[in-house]
């Protein structure tokens, strides 16, 4: 898919959903070994027990990187200017996150054109996760 | 370590430094495995000569994820309101991702006491590549 133009977007297109498979504790410790983040919390069940919690939940980072894939699947990475984001919940095992995208903004900055994007990673109850935005240099 | 409470942090105080083992053909692959996102720019370099890079670069939200980490380590992952990066360089193979955080600011919001903290990400030639902030709810 060719990447989009400045001038072809508008406010209020949105970007192709990113549906993901559910969430298991698979995922999770491939997440751990690759992203260098063991904290038991996300890979051990006792752990989390002891931690009040009722089981393993994923890394906060392994749903940011779900939202910001809509992002980079639509553009190039280095077309990226800066991403942020509101941690709204925690994503359980067996959640089913949902990224979706929408062009918020048009706007010129620093001699570039550029596009605000709303984000948003729900699961399948259509709990909100994780609220964010994009900005994207656009040509 | 015991989470840090509100009262003992001041502005200024940094968090302990996070450094990263250089960045290799085998971190891409299993960061790619983990988060889905099999972008080839990442993972082959023919693709990426193709695309008219020199070699194969960092996926950007392995790099947030460092970011992140410095951060949860720190605190716990539900204390974490909201985080923001701008990218300000590619990461190449071969780059030591070290990432530092200073906390900003101590404020209320929404009837809890939160911090700002600044987050760097440079490698080991002093090249920034992200650029970011946190608010952490502390008690």
């Amino acid at each position: 898919m060719p990447i989009p133009s400045f001038k072809d977007v508008n406010v209020g297109d949105t970007l192709p959903a990113l549906r993901v498979a559910p969430i298991n504790r698979t995922t999770l410790a491939l997440y751990a070994g690759a992203s260098g983040d063991h904290n038991p919390i996300h890979i051990d069940i006792d752990f989390a027990r002891q931690s009040r919690m009722p089981d393993v939940f994923a890394h906060g980072m392994l749903s940011a990187a779900y939202v910001a894939r809509i992002v980079t699947d639509w553009v190039a990475q280095p077309q990226v200017r800066a991403l942020s984001m509101r941690f709204t919940g925690i994503t359980q095992l067996g959640h089913e996150p949902t990224v979706t995208g929408r062009i918020a903004e048009k706007f010129e900055a620093d001699g570039e054109q550029r596009v605000r994007v709303e984000l948003k990673c729900s699961n399948q109850h259509g709990e909100d996760k994780i609220v964010g935005e994009a900005v994207l240099a656009l040509s």
